[in-house]
């Protein structure tokens, strides 16, 4: 086989990445370890930065997204149980963020490929990188036992954190920066309908916890918790309680309770790896950075990095010019590094950390104190949230 | 002898806030342990927010000011060599900061308190707060070997960190919030003239140095050291050197070198200490906090607590209301914790922490970076910097 872009991966960054080739004209064919129902079924993200919904749109795939999507125009911060509005849009000039879960963005991604005959390899295993500082790269795989080969000009790698593609770039060329936060959050999905209509940042004394949503009839909760912690100790009770006790009692007492599905503990991270080009192989989304998903930045960090790359990319087939290719390390990190920061930032900023001392919560209390009070303050925090701009070329 | 307010420290809280009673007709004593010569000749801060400059015009103090004040309407920030510009008076609607040194706010506020007839009592020994709980609170001292008493209403301790007011209050009751940074600032002044007509704040790989001054001809430069360092160990020559470094290429070169005096090096540290009210006795500036000199916070917090502490001795002499002395403690600390989280911030963010590792430098470099672009980030910044409102009663 032979294509123009090798694309390993099928979540969210190899399959906006292979829609915006197609819509250019490039050739791709995308090659998934594993199939369409694991990858689709995956709960992650659910809050949609501009930038996003705008490139669905673009690649024609918002019309679901367009009526069943949830604009927030406004976030929502509490301290202590004392809740206070961010405008966002007021703040922003107009930008929103919207709520649509991961899943609904894949099968939209997924329903299109097929409409429009991307080509999927799923289920390969051994997955395999080739000659990447030569002029031939190529991909191999085993698909029910048998090798397949695809030679290609690029390889993309969008199989994020524990893909194979980070780890074909010479350990003596990449550069990793990497934080893991001391706690987990203990998230859960459940068929009620959202304490708000907008999602709640709470920093408690007892800890962090989150109220989003998938949906005006599905909710979307956490709560921080210790990273050695076991769902089997949070009974739905307990898990409500804790939660509506972080949320203030004024907040709490409109939460509405019901059964739990999807309860699980994610470790929060911070990673980043530099560069994100080698060669004849570029990283886009979780291959090259995580954040931790307090400000939900992850995949749409995937998207602004895809959205980078189809612009180097169809420079380099249309102009013959390698400037965008070898521009976009450096472009895709000076993006990723801002949301890094952001992301850390606004989980330092709402997180009980077991080393905080009485001046650390202060700072934190001033800090939040000092945003209820400033425009300036929470136009910063909004410009970040709804995404910055993608930033030259 | 009585009085109905006394104040303990002639330092730049105390003496404001005699001007200010004076202003409003109502009597106090300043008591000094030391001479008028020793508390003018400490060499300290060097900025004046627009709340000390406002003040000092209300009190009529300001003719000198000014004429030799210099007014900043932006500061500059510069990472590894590179600068970049805060329009302060742009970003805040018109304010600004006024560079004029602690020395010569002194010398000020110490001419017109002989010309008003202020009392101040100089030399004060063995100082010592009496009955604070009680209706009838004294402060005794020994001059010359002899006992003095003065009865009052009221105690209003300024005789910064390490006076004698803050430990009068039980240590059941107060509650202290400490910081120390794991390095120190070296501090020179020399006859040159400033590399810039206004300060730069700046953040490179070997550590922080700032570029300020105290006027045309008088340059105030720092740059970070080790805690233990000596300042045996800092020849001009190699002072110079480290700070053009730090500067980087463009501006080092502009630096003008020339024998230095004062030269010193100083700690870092944020401390508040609560409740600023106990009883009779009142905490204003040093004596209840401290900042770390980014961003010159210090004498103006001072400044903004004995404002509103007038405020509410003024209730309650004239309006016969405790609404003001009860309230005062909460709202000095409400600005004065958000004070304290911009110095943390700005230290943090321009420093070299010597436990910073990769991801730490690249936060701080991002932020940076974000602050340059960002009009929201620098407003934010800059209403800090030039002082937040002092804050409702």
């Amino acid at each position: 086989m032979r294509t123009q872009i090798a694309i390993i991966g099928a979540g969210p960054a190899g399959m906006f990445l292979a829609h915006l080739l197609r819509l250019q004209g490039i050739d791709a064919v995308v090659v998934e370890r594993r199939d369409r129902a694991y990858v689709e079924g995956r709960v992650r993200a659910g809050v949609l930065e501009q930038v996003t919904t705008d490139l669905m749109r673009q690649l024609g795939l918002a019309d679901r997204l367009v009526r069943e999507g949830l604009v927030h125009g406004g976030t929502n911060l509490s301290l202590d149980g004392r809740m206070f509005h961010i405008d966002m849009a007021a703040l922003t000039g107009g930008s929103t963020v919207t709520v649509y879960g991961q899943q609904e963005v894949m099968r939209d991604l997924f329903d299109a490929a097929e409409s429009r005959g991307l080509s999927i390899v799923w289920n390969a295993s051994d997955v395999a990188l080739h000659d990447l500082e030569g002029a031939r790269p190529a991909v191999t795989w085993s698909l029910h036992g048998r090798e397949q080969r695809l030679d290609c000009d690029y390889i993309v790698g969008c199989d994020g954190y524990h893909g194979v593609s980070r780890g074909a770039i010479p350990a003596d060329v990449i550069k990793t920066f990497e934080r893991a936060y001391p706690f987990g959050w203990l998230g859960i999905l459940a068929d009620v309908p959202p304490v708000d209509h907008e999602l709640i940042y709470a920093n408690h004394e007892r800890g962090f916890a989150l109220a989003s949503m998938r949906s005006t009839t599905r909710s979307r909760y956490y709560v921080q918790c210790a990273l050695n912690d076991d769902i089997a100790n949070w009974s739905d009770d307990r898990f409500w309680d804790e939660l509506c006790l972080r949320l203030g009692p004024e907040v709490g007492a409109k939460v509405t309770r019901g059964p739990s599905f999807e309860k699980a503990i994610a470790p929060l991270r911070s990673f980043v790896s530099e560069p994100m080009r080698w060669g004849r192989l570029f990283l886009a989304g979780d291959a090259a950075h995580i954040v931790p998903p307090t400000g939900a930045k992850g995949m749409n960090l995937a998207v602004s990095d895809v959205t980078m790359l189809a612009e180097a990319l169809v420079e380099k087939y249309k102009d013959r010019s390698d400037a965008g290719i070898d521009g976009y390390s450096a472009r895709a990190l000076a993006r990723v590094w801002k949301a890094e920061r952001f992301s850390w930032w606004f989980t330092s900023v709402t997180h009980r950390f077991p080393a905080m001392d009485g001046f650390d919560r202060r700072i934190q209390i001033a800090e939040l104190d000092y945003i209820r009070g400033s425009e300036a303050a929470q136009r910063s925090l909004a410009e970040n949230y709804v995404g910055l701009p993608l930033g030259a070329a």
